[in-house]
């Protein structure tokens, strides 16, 4: 019985018979850092195909083959659940994406907010950190991360069809204020550390697709309020339910 | 218009005309990083007395002394809500201590579970993370963090009055298990990254005050689940209601 415990997320089709070349990062992790040989099993995922068990046919130093043997789960993507942040400190920045991967969002999109200290963000490594957590956490579909944009120039060209939940110092519970709210398209907007400006704050509030929310009485950094405002979703719209 | 932004916790009565000496490393703060003279107006908390607004009378490089003028917020306890949390690697310990006490723990007890690597927590480290927390955040009750104590010891001392719910793979959604269920002491039983050991999980399952509930379909990790099951909590029967 070997158990297949490690997952890795690879950018190929999985299917019966495929054989799955590996990157010289994935043949370093595999074969140096855990130490597997020829036969040992890993399990595949790729966003697309569900996931995969699979076997080592090859391994090299700096390079591997494995063969995809039978499909162990099917792709179970998330909800149809935005999360739009503006990037904050190196490491909370990690951890919301981190994060925004584990609890089930679906696209990641860092906003460039009035307050928002970020002028660029390295999007590969916040990739990096969401291809690890969705490996983790049992997932099989892996958010994409974009590139850093303006929040102005994302409103003007929304789709009113998804709507935001802005986490706001309304009065309106966040469950009261999706408790009637239907499900489908829907984005969760986190602001940065010093909050929106006035003027966000106003022309937020004046749009018709965007939900206002409080989160409790005492004010939550932007990491924490990105986990929470996810949960009240997830528990009331999306697939915790 | 001195506005004052800055948040102290001092362990020290509050009331007016109350005279308070401040300790080194926050006379250091207040004077050598935030570059505050007298006359500068602070906020002081004390997890007794509420928020009060207080001046600067003496500021000298290791030690200072503030005037307690007028109390801005009265004390909001946070409900009684323990989160039990098996220490994991240090980065993620810090966070959970942070998130636990940001969103409203009453207190916080880590605990040594079958599968918790962690022999000893540094308790001084884990208290100060909370109070800059609840600085940070506008509580006024900063969450007392207890020494590690052994799970096993916990729950046959326990008062069967407080509930824990705990993150299982129940088939129970969060918010169902807690719908119905009333409010008044309860606590949150977090594991470790590796999980509960199956006895652990048996003898959790066979005490009536425990609450299994679920957390959704993908796996989260101790720090992620321990916010989400906090939100939870606080929004059936906390003070997000």
């Amino acid at each position: 019985m070997t158990e297949a415990r490690i997952r890795l997320h690879v950018d190929h089709p999985l299917a019966a018979g495929q054989s799955v070349s590996l990157t010289r990062e994935q043949a370093h992790y595999l074969f140096n850092v855990m130490r597997l040989g020829p036969g040992a099993r890993v399990l595949l995922i790729n966003s697309r195909d569900g996931e995969w068990l699979a076997e080592v046919l090859e391994a090299g130093k700096r390079a591997g083959r494995l063969a995809v043997l039978e499909q162990t789960r099917p792709l179970q993507p998330p909800p149809d659940l935005w999360l739009l942040f503006a990037p904050i400190k190196k490491a909370r920045t990690d951890f919301i994406v981190e994060k925004a991967a584990e609890m089930g969002a679906a696209r990641i999109l860092p906003v460039q907010t009035e307050f928002t200290n970020a002028e660029r963000i390295r999007r590969d490594r916040l990739q990096a950190h969401a291809v690890e957590a969705i490996e983790q956490c049992g997932g099989t579909y892996v958010p994409p991360v974009e590139e850093l944009q303006p929040l102005d120039r994302l409103l003007a060209g929304w789709t009113p069809e998804r709507r935001i939940m802005f986490a706001d110092e309304s009065l309106v519970g966040a469950r009261a204020a999706l408790e009637g709210a239907a499900p489908g398209p829907w984005a969760i907007l986190i602001g940065p550390e010093g909050g929106f400006s006035p003027a966000e704050r106003a022309r937020l509030r004046s749009l018709d697709f965007v939900v206002p929310v409080s989160l409790g009485p005492r004010i939550l950094r932007a990491d924490t309020a990105a986990v929470a405002a996810m949960t009240v979703w997830q528990m009331t719209l999306g697939d915790w339910r």
